[in-house]
């Protein structure tokens, strides 16, 4: 099989889009299905050149961030969500796309560190596994000297002062004497990731064992480096039952405070990660627990309750002439002409319904009655009479229009109107069982248009 | 929350590899649980950095590489497999990721330009809808001239000669008489697409109605194009029932052949795309069908069916002293020690088992008896004489050690090895329902060693 001619790629090298005028949705809105997201206009060849392009930009982007939209949704605004996505997104730049939109979405933070870098999104990890192992013993931290925060002394054996207090916790009554030997490696790495960032010791407790040695092993640094004067943040979890481990560590910090009055030790940071995904998370909810943030990867990534968005773009008008695309699936029919649509708010400040209308008819007004019909069933239609109208295509690239070209806000002000536009939604739209659909209409006009072009198209069946 | 210390992304630029050593299995082979797919060497917080990039690009690549061998695997070796799946993928770069490992993976091309660009993979497509529906009538067409194949003659009104072709078409008895009119954009499209590759002409043949327009259209066409020696290469079918009408369009075809005495026009090629995936693929092989070629997009590059491969990097072996990950899940156990992998193959020429040994041990030979043993299960145990046997993990990057560095080959090669690997399995192995899981085993040597520091490691549990 040829790949193809090598004069194509020239080709492609030189297309002009100087000719096309782009309108979009702003980023971060709340759309649905039927509406379009953009409308391209332009040469035919050069648009039909970036469908592709543009497609497959627009799904996997939307797809993301309504996951990570949903995500949010169910872990409440209370809780801290971290993209951990990068091993299983499809290579380096398809979990840039993840981060960058799973931020977008709702989430604060990932452990990408290109995405940090490129879109300033705050970083937020732990060490892995692989560093508690890499310790054998506490001897081989070369260096066991810890500055107390406020530079007043210089501990000199940080490593003696954590033994110290892992012994105190072992002993101490109000800890049950439930601590026996601790992982000796674990306790090293521990220390020594103290020592490196005595400000942000975040510790993964689950290499040996989460109870028995994580959880005493963690208190015993976070303890010595509280009596230097730092604030430890955290463990991690990562495996296990995470309800009833989240409820028993954040026990053991209770205990730790009252044992040893370290005021705040009960409000250590409870990481949890392993597989999470909105179901877990809702089933954590539900069972009751300690967990304040959530590390989620891929579950998150590739989108796997579903893996794939199906929006598509098509020839709606050419020459001043509507095109319609037919298709057994009626939900699969386009909506024909170059349209504007319109969100329309009820008093109540909710969005009521979104509207298209052919481009030649007048706006819709706030506080003027407007009909509003579902573009395919006859019977389904509504007045409406909008307290706010919103106009939800803005263009973007003005091509050699003198139109002006919207803003392109910064990904925190997307991020921002991402969340505005999920509260401004009536709660009944954006339930995880059963939702209310949110209304998509056509103007009386477009109606009347649609179904009149698609009986001049559609051939005429024969039952035989 | 800050995003990280400025400092760090300047280190990450400087982190310098020379000292590490990367061995791997080579691409395109096929592999299983717990073997390892590479071995790294170097220093400790070097090869830390590298976990994140190695695992993100192993794999989405394994998994999306193994589900188009899947599909593969079910259309059979006759089928030409096109991946479609740019518009789906995580981003342009997931898009690249996904062609190139399809290709891989037994795919035949793709409808990605810049992955033919970049790797030469074979480019197939077809016109859009959009470029059905961009037509209006037959006098949008400027230029109707064509000449004949061999240069002998120029048809000045090619369109003319279609439309004689299709009223003959839909006259002939022989044909049923079983079309009406047809739709006139469609014609228009496809005739002025024949123009433009008289030698390549592959329509879509349902944006109206494949049987009644489509089908009658692409026909007409096709013998115009006969008519000046050139042979059309066939349809594509992306809606509807692709079992019935694939069959429905061969009977078409072969009528015109007998109708019109056209030989080879019932060998016309039958392309059939919309959301094809494993099971439908198999259903149509079930039902029976007529499809030659298969485009396939979403399921194959989202894996909707899986859709992250849980592929980890686990440090196995520090300063010389073994390192293992314990979990409550022995599934989650790491194999500790560098290891030297090797697979042993059977007198039939299957391979019989995998088997992991500590780097001091001698390799297995071919005719000297092994015991290779379950890695967990003391019970699982078996003697083999290998006929033949391979070494899993090739050097790729020597560091600055003296080893040779093997061979990178093309892509073209790694793909040819991918094949070959799959048709040397035992069918069983790799057959669809409940496959026999192939062995994956450990020497004797290795066996004793992991069990003994499982023990030494793993905090003995107090039952209260």
């Amino acid at each position: 099989m040829p790949i193809c001619e090598g004069a194509f790629f020239d080709y492609l090298r030189e297309v002009d889009c100087s000719d096309v005028e782009v309108y979009s949705i702003p980023e971060g809105s709340v759309v649905f299905p039927k509406v379009p997201l953009m409308r391209v206009e332009g040469p035919v060849a050069v648009v039909q050149l970036l469908e592709t392009p543009f497609v497959n930009l627009i799904n996997y982007a939307s797809l993301v961030t309504t996951n990570a939209a949903r995500h949010r949704h169910v872990a409440g605004k209370s809780k801290v969500l971290l993209e951990f996505g990068l091993r299983r997104a499809q290579g380096p730049d398809g979990a840039i796309s993840a981060s960058k939109y799973c931020f977008m979405g709702g989430f604060d933070a990932t452990s990408n560190v290109l995405a940090g870098h490129l879109f300033g999104i705050p970083l937020r990890g732990t060490h892995s596994h692989a560093f508690v192992s890499s310790y054998m013993s506490l001897d081989e931290i070369p260096d066991k000297a810890l500055r107390s925060k406020d530079g007043s002394r210089v501990c000199q054996d940080f490593v003696s002062l954590v033994q110290e207090w892992l012994q105190k916790i072992q002993t101490a009554d109000s800890l049950g004497g439930v601590f026996g030997d601790t992982n000796k490696s674990e306790l090293a790495a521990f220390a020594s990731y103290a020592l490196a960032f005595p400000s942000n010791f975040l510790a993964l407790v689950d290499t040996y064992d989460v109870m028995r040695s994580g959880i005493p092993n963690f208190c015993a640094v976070a303890l010595a480096l509280h009596d230097l004067g730092y604030k430890a943040s955290g463990i991690r979890l990562d495996s296990g039952d995470l309800a009833y481990l989240s409820i028993e560590a954040r026990k053991v910090f209770h205990a730790v405070e009252k044992e040893f009055n370290v005021p705040g030790f009960a409000k250590m940071v409870i990481t949890a990660s392993n597989d999470l995904n909105e179901e877990t998370i809702d089933a954590l909810n539900k069972q009751g627990h300690e967990v304040d943030a959530f590390g989620i990867g891929t579950y998150l990534v590739t989108c796997y309750s579903q893996a794939a968005l199906g929006c598509v773009f098509k020839l709606v008008e050419i020459n001043n002439r509507p095109r319609i695309k037919l298709s057994e699936d009626v939900a699969k029919v386009s909506i024909p002409c170059k349209k504007r649509c319109f969100r329309l708010y009820g008093k109540e400040g909710y969005p009521l319904v979104d509207i298209m209308i052919r481009e030649s008819e007048p706006s819709p007004k706030a506080g003027e009655r407007i009909l509003c019909r579902h573009p395919f069933i006859e019977s389904k239609r509504a007045y409406v009479v909008p307290q706010h109208v919103e106009e939800l295509l803005q263009c973007y690239w003005p091509g050699t229009s003198d139109k002006p070209r919207a803003e392109l806000p910064s990904l925190e002000k997307i991020r921002s109107r991402c969340m505005q536009q999920l509260e401004k939604l009536r709660p009944d739209h954006i339930r995880r069982l059963n939702p209310t659909p949110y209304k998509v209409s056509v103007s009386a006009k477009l109606y009347d248009f649609i179904h009149c072009l698609w009986l001049n198209e559609a051939p005429v069946g024969e039952l035989q």
